[in-house]
């Protein structure tokens, strides 16, 4: 994640993640250290592009990951630490998600200050 | 969108449009009664499947509106009060966005109360 939240992204096409989720509200400490280590994990794989997250107050958050193919989400879906973090999800963070694999054809960006 | 924030949407394949957008913080009352008004007219247009959308407090937000196909989206963007809608978002309301569309491919969801 870029410090502005936004995903510094190739053009298309590429894959998107996306992940919406139902926080129950506890063990906030824990929830956040892991979804830190995710996306540090996360950054060092083969074919990651980026992240964009964010999270209301109301605790329903969607994570959309970007990754230059199928192979690279597969590989990230293997790897064990993020395995076991999928679980702890389960358990303990989660009342509900959503998760869907996409595949991005066109994209478009604006910004004010853009020259 | 459905009370509890997730779209109810069919098996893939789908569309998908991820709008990440920065808010600059004014006009919060114009802003929101325009986003529930786009919301209200997408539910009515052919071929829509749902939407999800959060903010974080830092203004940092994701909407992700689901479409059956590339020609609902298309018809969706030329509807002339969202046309409208989206140079208020230029002039008033953001200061920067991205929006990706992309093909869902597949899906897998999980909540804690299903039986």
């Amino acid at each position: 994640m870029s410090a502005d939240g936004f995903a510094a992204l190739p053009k298309p096409p590429y894959y998107a993640v996306i992940f919406s989720s139902q926080r129950n509200g506890r063990d906030e400490p824990g929830y956040y250290a892991t979804a830190a280590r995710m996306i540090e994990l996360a950054q060092r794989q083969p074919g990651y592009l980026g992240v964009e997250s964010t999270r209301g107050a109301d605790g329903f958050g969607i994570t959309v990951a970007y990754w230059e193919s199928e192979e690279a989400i597969s590989a990230w879906r293997r790897h064990a630490e993020h395995a076991a973090a999928r679980e702890q999800g389960r358990s303990d963070w989660y009342d509900h998600f959503e998760l869907r694999v996409a595949k991005v054809e066109r994209a478009y960006g604006w910004d004010r200050q853009a020259p």
